[in-house]
């Protein structure tokens, strides 16, 4: 598949809405349980992706387009989230994310990207350097990496409940951490 | 997690949507893509939902109501799936399901199964002796194993165009199936 920058944005748009068709209005039973020993739940995914709409994907864009290879990003946490005690309820974190979504993807269009700017280059503090389109394409690739690991932290609440059926379900193998 | 009816009940009737907001209207290069050799793509994965609403969920929870475990389910095949060479468009299957989980669904309810009852037992060709519960348990880790496998099948398209990231998105490595 070649990048196309619509077909970016239409994933990227879609996220908030599948997020809270999965998991909006659900009980802590299945949105505050991980799978395993430091793995994240639902609440945390949820808020590991508002930290990156606000620290990473068009930060990073930004700098590319206005600095180039000049300027490493700055490095972004695998492991930033909104810790599960914030006091903050998980239909809050959505409607966040849903808000922030919605502005960076207004400044992702604002940018109007052609083949030259998504060609640009920027520096990636570990891996490099990286170009705009790779940068967008991550940024996709993610949320589809995230909603996948809800969904297994979610169905890893059942665990017990499916009896020998466990085996034939392999995202209940603890040997896939996300 | 204790088995709650309701809360699996909510589970199964968000799928239709999260399925729409994940890939209605989305074009083939993303939906009819699988991540290797024999690997489904989301329209495959689809149909096989369809197909599980058809003849496997309510057909053995019947079964265990009716008959208990002196006729063994029905076998049911784990690659049962639509074809994409079907002729039929990914929105089309999506309505199918969305009918077919509504009527599944009433169904389930028009039971009003109570403890006795989902403790009732039922004979899986393979797996030996199994409760209602636990068959009800499965019907919902399995569509969530399955939105996992479409997010999977998404991701696996722009493998070649996150570049470098690709090793920190355990989602486009080839050692899991799904």
């Amino acid at each position: 598949m070649d990048f196309d920058l619509d077909r970016t944005i239409a994933v990227l748009e879609r996220t908030p809405g599948v997020l809270k068709a999965l998991i909006s209005g659900l009980g802590p039973e299945l949105t505050r349980g991980g799978y395993g020993e430091g793995a994240w739940s639902a609440y945390e995914v949820v808020g590991h992706l508002i930290v990156g709409e606000r620290e990473d994907w068009i930060a990073r864009a930004k700098i590319i387009l206005e600095q180039g290879v000049s300027r490493p990003f700055d490095p972004f946490p695998h492991d930033a989230a909104i810790h599960p005690d914030s006091g903050r309820e998980l239909d809050q974190l959505l409607d966040e994310f849903t808000r922030l979504r919605a502005a960076n993807l207004e400044a992702l269009r604002s940018f109007r990207l052609g083949p030259a700017q998504l060609a640009l280059r920027g520096t990636h503090p570990a891996l490099g350097e990286v170009t705009l389109a790779q940068l967008l394409a991550t940024w996709a690739t993610h949320d589809l990496h995230h909603i996948r690991q809800i969904c297994k932290a979610m169905a890893w609440q059942w665990r017990d409940l499916v009896g020998p059926w466990r085996h034939y379900l392999n995202t209940l193998s603890s040997e896939q951490r996300a």
